[in-house]
Protein backbone atom coordinates (compact mmCIF):
# COMPACT_ATOMS: atom_id res chain seq x y z
CA UNK A 1 0.00 0.00 0.00
CA UNK A 2 0.99 3.19 -0.63
CA UNK A 3 -1.54 6.28 0.69
CA UNK A 4 -1.06 10.26 1.28
CA UNK A 5 -2.46 9.49 4.58
CA UNK A 6 -2.29 7.17 7.38
CA UNK A 7 -4.54 4.39 6.40
CA UNK A 8 -5.19 1.11 7.91
CA UNK A 9 -4.34 -1.75 5.75
CA UNK A 10 -7.21 -4.30 7.63
CA UNK A 11 -9.72 -4.71 4.65
CA UNK A 12 -6.96 -5.89 1.84
CA UNK A 13 -4.84 -7.95 4.86
CA UNK A 14 -7.97 -9.79 5.40
CA UNK A 15 -7.91 -11.10 1.74
CA UNK A 16 -4.31 -11.52 1.62
CA UNK A 17 -3.84 -13.39 4.34
CA UNK A 18 -6.81 -16.32 3.35
CA UNK A 19 -4.21 -16.97 0.72
CA UNK A 20 -1.51 -18.09 3.13
CA UNK A 21 -3.13 -22.33 3.73
CA UNK A 22 -6.88 -21.44 2.29
CA UNK A 23 -7.53 -19.62 -1.00
CA UNK A 24 -3.82 -20.43 -1.91
CA UNK A 25 -0.69 -22.46 -1.62
CA UNK A 26 1.68 -19.58 0.07
CA UNK A 27 2.00 -21.51 3.43
CA UNK A 28 5.43 -20.93 4.19
CA UNK A 29 5.21 -18.17 6.61
CA UNK A 30 4.25 -14.16 5.76
CA UNK A 31 5.34 -10.85 7.19
CA UNK A 32 4.63 -6.94 6.79
CA UNK A 33 6.14 -3.69 7.79
CA UNK A 34 4.27 -0.41 8.68
CA UNK A 35 5.92 2.58 8.26
CA UNK A 36 4.98 5.32 10.37
CA UNK A 37 6.96 8.42 10.08
CA UNK A 38 10.57 7.04 9.86
CA UNK A 39 9.69 4.17 11.83
CA UNK A 40 8.59 0.64 11.04
CA UNK A 41 6.54 -1.71 12.59
CA UNK A 42 7.24 -5.38 11.94
CA UNK A 43 5.51 -9.00 12.40
CA UNK A 44 6.91 -12.33 10.75
CA UNK A 45 5.46 -15.36 11.75
CA UNK A 46 7.12 -18.57 10.03
CA UNK A 47 3.37 -20.14 10.44
CA UNK A 48 0.79 -19.71 7.55
CA UNK A 49 -0.99 -16.71 7.69
CA UNK A 50 -4.48 -18.00 7.73
CA UNK A 51 -4.08 -19.98 10.78
CA UNK A 52 -1.34 -17.20 12.17
CA UNK A 53 -2.29 -15.87 15.85
CA UNK A 54 -0.68 -12.76 15.08
CA UNK A 55 -2.38 -12.44 12.08
CA UNK A 56 -5.51 -12.79 13.57
CA UNK A 57 -4.81 -10.00 16.36
CA UNK A 58 -3.54 -7.58 12.92
CA UNK A 59 -7.13 -7.96 12.35
CA UNK A 60 -8.29 -6.39 14.87
CA UNK A 61 -5.68 -3.67 15.70
CA UNK A 62 -5.76 -1.13 12.60
CA UNK A 63 -2.60 0.46 12.38
CA UNK A 64 -2.59 3.78 10.10
CA UNK A 65 0.56 3.75 7.90
CA UNK A 66 1.43 5.42 4.49
CA UNK A 67 3.05 2.37 3.71
CA UNK A 68 2.62 -1.15 3.88
CA UNK A 69 4.73 -4.09 2.39
CA UNK A 70 3.69 -7.43 2.99
CA UNK A 71 4.35 -10.82 1.81
CA UNK A 72 3.30 -14.34 1.79
CA UNK A 73 5.64 -16.99 1.23
CA UNK A 74 5.83 -20.62 -0.79
CA UNK A 75 9.25 -21.19 0.03
CA UNK A 76 11.30 -22.58 -3.30
CA UNK A 77 14.93 -21.23 -1.56
CA UNK A 78 15.74 -21.66 1.62
CA UNK A 79 13.84 -23.73 3.84
CA UNK A 80 10.91 -22.53 6.49
CA UNK A 81 12.31 -20.28 9.37
CA UNK A 82 11.95 -17.11 10.68
CA UNK A 83 15.40 -15.93 9.27
CA UNK A 84 13.81 -17.04 5.99
CA UNK A 85 10.52 -14.73 6.31
CA UNK A 86 9.88 -11.67 4.29
CA UNK A 87 10.28 -8.30 4.20
CA UNK A 88 13.72 -8.29 4.64
CA UNK A 89 14.59 -5.11 6.48
CA UNK A 90 18.12 -3.03 6.67
CA UNK A 91 19.13 0.27 7.37
CA UNK A 92 21.00 2.55 4.78
CA UNK A 93 21.53 6.65 5.12
CA UNK A 94 19.61 6.49 8.14
CA UNK A 95 16.42 4.96 6.47
CA UNK A 96 14.63 1.82 7.05
CA UNK A 97 14.42 -0.14 3.78
CA UNK A 98 12.11 -3.14 3.32
CA UNK A 99 11.78 -5.92 0.63
CA UNK A 100 9.79 -8.62 -0.32
CA UNK A 101 9.79 -10.64 -3.49
CA UNK A 102 8.15 -12.83 -5.50
CA UNK A 103 10.31 -15.41 -7.48
CA UNK A 104 13.33 -17.00 -8.19
CA UNK A 105 16.83 -15.29 -9.02
CA UNK A 106 19.59 -17.66 -10.69
CA UNK A 107 22.89 -16.83 -9.27
CA UNK A 108 22.65 -14.42 -6.98
CA UNK A 109 23.85 -16.14 -3.81
CA UNK A 110 27.00 -16.01 -5.33
CA UNK A 111 27.66 -12.67 -5.85
CA UNK A 112 30.69 -10.96 -3.82
CA UNK A 113 28.71 -8.64 -0.56
CA UNK A 114 30.32 -6.13 1.16
CA UNK A 115 27.85 -3.98 3.22
CA UNK A 116 25.06 -5.81 3.97
CA UNK A 117 24.98 -9.62 4.55
CA UNK A 118 22.02 -12.50 4.42
CA UNK A 119 20.63 -13.37 7.70
CA UNK A 120 19.06 -16.23 6.15
CA UNK A 121 19.35 -18.81 3.22
CA UNK A 122 17.02 -16.80 0.48
CA UNK A 123 18.09 -15.81 -2.75
CA UNK A 124 15.31 -12.96 -1.82
CA UNK A 125 17.53 -11.35 0.98
CA UNK A 126 20.97 -12.35 -1.07
CA UNK A 127 19.23 -10.06 -3.61
CA UNK A 128 18.56 -7.21 -1.33
CA UNK A 129 21.60 -7.23 0.19
CA UNK A 130 23.40 -6.95 -3.24
CA UNK A 131 21.10 -4.20 -4.45
CA UNK A 132 21.85 -2.12 -0.63
CA UNK A 133 25.55 -2.55 -0.97
CA UNK A 134 25.55 -1.26 -4.75
CA UNK A 135 23.54 1.96 -3.35
CA UNK A 136 25.30 2.58 -0.38
CA UNK A 137 28.38 2.43 -2.78
CA UNK A 138 27.41 4.48 -5.04
CA UNK A 139 25.72 7.25 -3.04
CA UNK A 140 27.25 8.42 0.02
CA UNK A 141 24.67 10.16 1.38
CA UNK A 142 21.38 10.06 0.43
CA UNK A 143 20.51 10.81 -3.03
CA UNK A 144 17.93 13.07 -4.75
CA UNK A 145 14.62 11.25 -5.36
CA UNK A 146 15.03 11.11 -9.25
CA UNK A 147 18.75 10.14 -8.81
CA UNK A 148 17.73 7.60 -6.21
CA UNK A 149 14.85 6.44 -8.81
CA UNK A 150 17.06 5.97 -12.12
CA UNK A 151 19.50 3.83 -9.80
CA UNK A 152 17.16 0.85 -7.99
CA UNK A 153 15.52 0.84 -11.22
CA UNK A 154 18.82 0.20 -13.19
CA UNK A 155 19.74 -2.68 -10.50
CA UNK A 156 15.90 -4.13 -10.20
CA UNK A 157 16.71 -5.02 -14.29
CA UNK A 158 19.67 -6.30 -13.42
CA UNK A 159 18.03 -8.80 -11.14
CA UNK A 160 15.37 -9.40 -13.23
CA UNK A 161 17.59 -10.66 -15.91
CA UNK A 162 18.44 -13.49 -13.41
CA UNK A 163 14.79 -15.14 -13.18
CA UNK A 164 11.70 -13.58 -11.76
CA UNK A 165 11.16 -10.48 -9.91
CA UNK A 166 8.56 -9.44 -8.95
CA UNK A 167 9.33 -7.08 -6.48
CA UNK A 168 8.40 -4.00 -4.00
CA UNK A 169 11.02 -2.47 -1.95
CA UNK A 170 10.76 1.36 0.07
CA UNK A 171 13.14 3.59 1.79
CA UNK A 172 10.20 4.85 4.14
CA UNK A 173 9.13 7.67 1.47
CA UNK A 174 9.26 5.83 -2.12
CA UNK A 175 7.64 3.03 -2.86
CA UNK A 176 9.51 1.32 -5.64
CA UNK A 177 7.86 -1.98 -7.59
CA UNK A 178 9.09 -4.08 -10.71
CA UNK A 179 7.34 -6.81 -12.01
CA UNK A 180 8.04 -9.86 -13.57
CA UNK A 181 5.27 -11.44 -14.37
CA UNK A 182 2.42 -10.52 -11.98
CA UNK A 183 1.60 -7.23 -10.15
CA UNK A 184 -1.79 -5.42 -9.89
CA UNK A 185 -2.80 -2.23 -8.63
CA UNK A 186 -6.19 0.09 -7.89
CA UNK A 187 -5.84 3.50 -6.65
CA UNK A 188 -9.13 4.26 -4.46
CA UNK A 189 -9.62 7.91 -4.31
CA UNK A 190 -12.98 10.15 -4.45
CA UNK A 191 -15.92 9.49 -5.21
CA UNK A 192 -14.84 6.38 -2.82
CA UNK A 193 -17.49 3.24 -3.35
CA UNK A 194 -17.75 -0.12 -1.60
CA UNK A 195 -15.05 -2.54 -2.31
CA UNK A 196 -15.22 -6.69 -1.99
CA UNK A 197 -12.67 -9.13 -1.52
CA UNK A 198 -12.59 -12.34 -3.46
CA UNK A 199 -10.63 -14.34 -0.69
CA UNK A 200 -13.40 -14.03 2.01
CA UNK A 201 -16.35 -12.61 2.50
CA UNK A 202 -16.23 -9.09 3.65
CA UNK A 203 -17.69 -5.83 1.96
CA UNK A 204 -16.16 -2.52 2.50
CA UNK A 205 -17.54 0.99 2.10
CA UNK A 206 -14.63 3.36 1.62
CA UNK A 207 -17.10 6.15 2.49
CA UNK A 208 -17.18 5.77 5.78
CA UNK A 209 -13.23 6.01 6.36
CA UNK A 210 -12.27 7.77 3.90
CA UNK A 211 -12.27 12.07 3.51
CA UNK A 212 -12.09 13.76 0.06
CA UNK A 213 -8.66 14.44 -0.60
CA UNK A 214 -7.73 10.55 0.21
CA UNK A 215 -5.48 9.07 -2.30
CA UNK A 216 -5.02 4.97 -1.18
CA UNK A 217 -3.05 2.65 -3.92
CA UNK A 218 -3.02 -1.35 -3.52
CA UNK A 219 -0.73 -3.61 -4.65
CA UNK A 220 -1.17 -7.10 -4.77
CA UNK A 221 0.55 -10.05 -7.29
CA UNK A 222 -3.56 -10.88 -7.98
CA UNK A 223 -6.74 -8.63 -7.39
CA UNK A 224 -7.75 -8.48 -3.65
CA UNK A 225 -11.12 -7.29 -5.03
CA UNK A 226 -14.05 -8.84 -7.66
CA UNK A 227 -16.07 -5.38 -7.91
CA UNK A 228 -12.68 -3.41 -8.68
CA UNK A 229 -10.85 -2.67 -11.92
CA UNK A 230 -7.30 -3.55 -11.34
CA UNK A 231 -4.40 -2.16 -13.36
CA UNK A 232 -2.52 -5.19 -14.86
CA UNK A 233 1.86 -4.33 -14.64
CA UNK A 234 3.52 -5.29 -18.16
CA UNK A 235 6.48 -7.42 -18.06
CA UNK A 236 9.40 -5.67 -17.20
CA UNK A 237 7.62 -2.76 -15.57
CA UNK A 238 8.98 -0.21 -13.34
CA UNK A 239 7.23 2.02 -10.88
CA UNK A 240 7.66 3.98 -8.28
CA UNK A 241 4.67 4.95 -5.74
CA UNK A 242 4.97 8.06 -3.57
CA UNK A 243 1.55 8.88 -1.30
CA UNK A 244 -0.71 6.99 -3.08
CA UNK A 245 0.37 8.29 -6.65
CA UNK A 246 2.19 6.54 -9.23
CA UNK A 247 5.06 9.01 -10.36
CA UNK A 248 7.64 7.22 -12.24
CA UNK A 249 6.92 4.59 -15.00
CA UNK A 250 9.48 2.66 -17.37
CA UNK A 251 8.82 -0.52 -19.59
CA UNK A 252 12.21 -2.65 -19.88
CA UNK A 253 12.58 -2.99 -23.63
CA UNK A 254 14.25 -6.56 -22.93
CA UNK A 255 10.79 -7.95 -20.79
CA UNK A 256 11.92 -11.12 -18.42
CA UNK B 1 16.37 -13.21 28.89
CA UNK B 2 19.22 -15.94 28.18
CA UNK B 3 18.23 -19.21 27.90
CA UNK B 4 19.69 -23.07 27.07
CA UNK B 5 16.18 -24.08 25.69
CA UNK B 6 13.95 -22.46 23.88
CA UNK B 7 11.89 -20.49 26.78
CA UNK B 8 8.74 -18.32 27.08
CA UNK B 9 8.76 -15.14 28.91
CA UNK B 10 5.07 -14.55 29.54
CA UNK B 11 5.34 -14.52 33.27
CA UNK B 12 8.47 -11.77 33.01
CA UNK B 13 6.96 -9.84 30.49
CA UNK B 14 3.98 -9.35 32.46
CA UNK B 15 5.36 -7.96 35.37
CA UNK B 16 7.89 -5.59 33.15
CA UNK B 17 4.73 -4.11 31.20
CA UNK B 18 2.99 -2.85 34.23
CA UNK B 19 6.10 -0.67 34.89
CA UNK B 20 5.05 1.31 31.60
CA UNK B 21 2.56 3.48 33.25
CA UNK B 22 1.02 1.79 36.60
CA UNK B 23 3.91 0.44 38.87
CA UNK B 24 6.56 2.53 36.62
CA UNK B 25 6.55 6.05 35.21
CA UNK B 26 8.27 4.05 32.09
CA UNK B 27 5.45 5.20 29.72
CA UNK B 28 7.20 6.58 26.40
CA UNK B 29 6.81 3.37 24.62
CA UNK B 30 8.11 -0.41 24.95
CA UNK B 31 9.27 -3.21 22.64
CA UNK B 32 10.48 -6.91 22.58
CA UNK B 33 13.16 -8.60 20.50
CA UNK B 34 12.66 -12.50 20.33
CA UNK B 35 15.63 -14.54 18.92
CA UNK B 36 14.79 -17.80 16.93
CA UNK B 37 17.96 -19.14 16.02
CA UNK B 38 19.16 -16.54 13.77
CA UNK B 39 15.75 -14.76 12.94
CA UNK B 40 14.19 -12.23 15.20
CA UNK B 41 11.02 -11.12 16.31
CA UNK B 42 10.30 -7.36 16.69
CA UNK B 43 7.52 -5.80 18.47
CA UNK B 44 7.35 -1.97 19.31
CA UNK B 45 4.65 0.41 20.09
CA UNK B 46 5.07 3.75 21.23
CA UNK B 47 2.37 3.89 23.28
CA UNK B 48 2.57 3.05 27.13
CA UNK B 49 3.23 -0.40 27.75
CA UNK B 50 0.48 -1.17 30.47
CA UNK B 51 -2.26 -0.58 27.89
CA UNK B 52 -0.44 -1.43 25.11
CA UNK B 53 -2.75 -4.08 22.95
CA UNK B 54 0.06 -5.34 21.38
CA UNK B 55 1.31 -5.89 24.98
CA UNK B 56 -1.92 -7.63 25.99
CA UNK B 57 -1.44 -9.71 22.72
CA UNK B 58 1.89 -11.15 23.84
CA UNK B 59 0.86 -12.20 27.17
CA UNK B 60 -1.89 -14.26 25.14
CA UNK B 61 0.98 -15.49 22.58
CA UNK B 62 3.91 -17.56 24.37
CA UNK B 63 6.49 -17.47 21.99
CA UNK B 64 9.49 -19.89 22.54
CA UNK B 65 13.24 -18.09 22.84
CA UNK B 66 16.76 -18.63 23.58
CA UNK B 67 17.64 -14.94 23.92
CA UNK B 68 14.96 -11.86 24.47
CA UNK B 69 15.66 -8.22 24.74
CA UNK B 70 12.80 -5.87 25.70
CA UNK B 71 12.99 -2.70 26.81
CA UNK B 72 10.13 0.28 28.44
CA UNK B 73 11.06 3.66 27.87
CA UNK B 74 11.25 6.90 29.79
CA UNK B 75 11.96 9.64 26.97
CA UNK B 76 14.48 12.07 27.67
CA UNK B 77 16.58 12.54 24.47
CA UNK B 78 14.60 12.27 21.39
CA UNK B 79 10.63 12.64 21.48
CA UNK B 80 8.31 9.81 21.78
CA UNK B 81 8.01 8.03 18.27
CA UNK B 82 8.13 4.96 16.64
CA UNK B 83 11.45 5.63 15.24
CA UNK B 84 12.45 6.39 19.02
CA UNK B 85 11.04 3.07 20.46
CA UNK B 86 13.82 0.15 21.71
CA UNK B 87 15.17 -2.79 20.90
CA UNK B 88 17.08 -1.04 17.81
CA UNK B 89 18.27 -3.71 15.08
CA UNK B 90 21.01 -3.95 12.79
CA UNK B 91 22.76 -6.81 10.66
CA UNK B 92 26.35 -6.82 11.16
CA UNK B 93 28.81 -10.21 9.69
CA UNK B 94 24.86 -11.83 8.78
CA UNK B 95 23.77 -11.19 12.21
CA UNK B 96 21.30 -9.76 13.54
CA UNK B 97 22.19 -6.91 16.66
CA UNK B 98 19.69 -5.65 19.07
CA UNK B 99 20.20 -2.97 21.92
CA UNK B 100 18.76 -1.69 24.79
CA UNK B 101 19.87 1.03 26.64
CA UNK B 102 18.49 2.70 30.42
CA UNK B 103 20.39 6.05 30.80
CA UNK B 104 21.73 9.31 28.83
CA UNK B 105 25.31 9.25 27.06
CA UNK B 106 26.36 12.69 26.76
CA UNK B 107 27.88 13.78 23.20
CA UNK B 108 27.70 10.79 21.48
CA UNK B 109 25.45 11.73 18.62
CA UNK B 110 28.25 14.46 17.65
CA UNK B 111 30.61 11.62 17.11
CA UNK B 112 30.96 10.67 12.91
CA UNK B 113 29.52 7.21 11.90
CA UNK B 114 30.07 5.34 8.71
CA UNK B 115 28.36 2.27 8.03
CA UNK B 116 25.68 2.74 10.55
CA UNK B 117 23.16 5.75 11.06
CA UNK B 118 20.24 6.34 13.48
CA UNK B 119 16.96 6.45 11.84
CA UNK B 120 15.58 8.11 14.97
CA UNK B 121 16.81 10.57 17.49
CA UNK B 122 18.07 8.69 20.41
CA UNK B 123 21.41 9.28 21.82
CA UNK B 124 20.57 5.24 22.70
CA UNK B 125 21.12 4.42 18.79
CA UNK B 126 23.53 6.52 18.04
CA UNK B 127 25.13 5.12 20.68
CA UNK B 128 24.36 1.58 18.72
CA UNK B 129 25.79 2.74 15.07
CA UNK B 130 28.69 3.93 16.85
CA UNK B 131 29.23 -0.14 18.67
CA UNK B 132 28.50 -1.61 15.30
CA UNK B 133 30.51 0.95 13.12
CA UNK B 134 33.57 0.32 15.69
CA UNK B 135 33.01 -3.47 15.51
CA UNK B 136 32.73 -3.60 11.29
CA UNK B 137 36.38 -2.02 11.32
CA UNK B 138 38.08 -3.77 13.48
CA UNK B 139 36.35 -7.19 12.42
CA UNK B 140 35.98 -7.84 8.70
CA UNK B 141 34.24 -11.42 9.34
CA UNK B 142 32.46 -12.61 12.56
CA UNK B 143 35.44 -13.34 15.39
CA UNK B 144 35.74 -15.75 18.00
CA UNK B 145 33.78 -15.27 21.26
CA UNK B 146 36.81 -14.14 23.05
CA UNK B 147 38.23 -11.30 20.33
CA UNK B 148 34.55 -10.37 19.68
CA UNK B 149 33.87 -10.29 24.05
CA UNK B 150 37.11 -8.32 24.73
CA UNK B 151 36.15 -5.31 21.44
CA UNK B 152 32.53 -5.34 22.82
CA UNK B 153 33.83 -4.63 26.25
CA UNK B 154 36.37 -2.10 25.58
CA UNK B 155 33.49 0.09 23.43
CA UNK B 156 30.90 0.16 25.82
CA UNK B 157 33.24 1.23 28.58
CA UNK B 158 34.09 3.97 26.35
CA UNK B 159 30.38 4.72 26.17
CA UNK B 160 30.01 4.05 30.06
CA UNK B 161 31.96 7.42 30.21
CA UNK B 162 29.83 9.26 28.60
CA UNK B 163 27.19 9.20 31.22
CA UNK B 164 24.62 6.13 32.63
CA UNK B 165 24.88 3.29 30.46
CA UNK B 166 22.63 0.09 31.45
CA UNK B 167 22.69 -1.83 28.32
CA UNK B 168 21.70 -5.21 26.69
CA UNK B 169 23.06 -6.44 23.54
CA UNK B 170 22.59 -9.10 21.93
CA UNK B 171 23.97 -11.07 18.22
CA UNK B 172 21.85 -13.75 18.34
CA UNK B 173 24.45 -15.97 20.23
CA UNK B 174 25.43 -13.78 23.44
CA UNK B 175 24.22 -11.58 25.10
CA UNK B 176 26.31 -8.79 26.27
CA UNK B 177 25.47 -6.71 29.51
CA UNK B 178 26.92 -3.40 31.16
CA UNK B 179 26.18 -2.09 34.18
CA UNK B 180 26.72 1.52 34.74
CA UNK B 181 24.06 1.67 38.37
CA UNK B 182 21.29 -0.59 37.71
CA UNK B 183 21.11 -4.30 36.55
CA UNK B 184 19.78 -7.18 38.68
CA UNK B 185 19.46 -11.04 37.10
CA UNK B 186 18.49 -14.45 38.51
CA UNK B 187 19.20 -17.87 37.24
CA UNK B 188 16.99 -20.38 37.23
CA UNK B 189 17.23 -24.09 37.20
CA UNK B 190 16.54 -27.59 38.35
CA UNK B 191 15.20 -27.65 41.80
CA UNK B 192 12.52 -24.99 40.74
CA UNK B 193 10.26 -23.94 42.45
CA UNK B 194 7.34 -20.87 42.43
CA UNK B 195 8.07 -17.26 41.77
CA UNK B 196 5.71 -14.25 42.57
CA UNK B 197 5.31 -10.93 40.58
CA UNK B 198 6.46 -8.09 42.14
CA UNK B 199 4.78 -5.72 39.58
CA UNK B 200 1.23 -8.00 39.25
CA UNK B 201 -0.98 -10.63 40.81
CA UNK B 202 0.55 -13.54 39.39
CA UNK B 203 2.37 -16.74 40.56
CA UNK B 204 4.17 -19.24 38.61
CA UNK B 205 5.83 -22.98 39.32
CA UNK B 206 8.54 -23.26 36.88
CA UNK B 207 8.43 -26.88 38.00
CA UNK B 208 5.58 -27.41 35.70
CA UNK B 209 6.67 -25.67 32.80
CA UNK B 210 10.43 -26.55 32.96
CA UNK B 211 12.89 -30.14 32.64
CA UNK B 212 15.67 -31.06 34.63
CA UNK B 213 18.47 -29.29 32.43
CA UNK B 214 16.97 -25.97 31.84
CA UNK B 215 18.63 -22.78 33.40
CA UNK B 216 17.29 -20.03 31.98
CA UNK B 217 18.37 -16.27 33.15
CA UNK B 218 16.08 -12.89 33.63
CA UNK B 219 17.81 -9.51 34.03
CA UNK B 220 15.98 -6.20 34.89
CA UNK B 221 16.88 -3.18 36.11
CA UNK B 222 14.83 -3.78 39.35
CA UNK B 223 14.03 -7.22 40.72
CA UNK B 224 11.25 -8.75 38.92
CA UNK B 225 9.91 -10.83 41.87
CA UNK B 226 9.61 -10.80 45.29
CA UNK B 227 10.28 -14.21 46.68
CA UNK B 228 13.48 -14.98 45.23
CA UNK B 229 17.26 -13.42 45.63
CA UNK B 230 18.29 -11.61 42.78
CA UNK B 231 21.86 -10.75 41.80
CA UNK B 232 23.16 -7.24 41.91
CA UNK B 233 25.19 -5.91 39.18
CA UNK B 234 28.32 -3.98 40.48
CA UNK B 235 29.01 -0.64 39.21
CA UNK B 236 31.18 -1.05 35.72
CA UNK B 237 30.20 -4.40 35.04
CA UNK B 238 30.80 -5.81 32.07
CA UNK B 239 28.94 -9.57 31.61
CA UNK B 240 28.32 -12.13 28.88
CA UNK B 241 25.76 -14.50 29.12
CA UNK B 242 25.20 -17.75 26.76
CA UNK B 243 22.95 -20.65 26.54
CA UNK B 244 21.39 -19.00 30.50
CA UNK B 245 24.91 -19.25 32.15
CA UNK B 246 27.25 -16.07 32.77
CA UNK B 247 30.58 -17.02 30.51
CA UNK B 248 32.71 -13.83 31.26
CA UNK B 249 32.34 -11.25 34.24
CA UNK B 250 34.78 -7.68 34.44
CA UNK B 251 34.65 -5.10 36.27
CA UNK B 252 36.15 -1.53 35.20
CA UNK B 253 38.66 -0.27 37.03
CA UNK B 254 37.06 3.13 37.17
CA UNK B 255 33.58 2.92 38.19
CA UNK B 256 31.23 5.42 36.19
Amino acid sequence: MSANVPTDIVFSFTGLIKRGGVTGPHKDGWGIAFYEDKGVRLFHDPEESSRSKVAAFLQTYPIRSEIVVSHIRKANRGKVALKNTHPFVRELWGKNWVFVHNGQLRGIKNEKLDSFHPVGTTDSEAAFCWLLGKLRKKFTNVPHDRDLILEVERLLRQLAKRGVANILLSDSNLLFTHCSNRLVFITRRAPFGEAQLLDADVVVDFKKATTQNDVVTILATRPLTGNEDWGHYKPGEFRVWKKGESVYVNYSTRPA
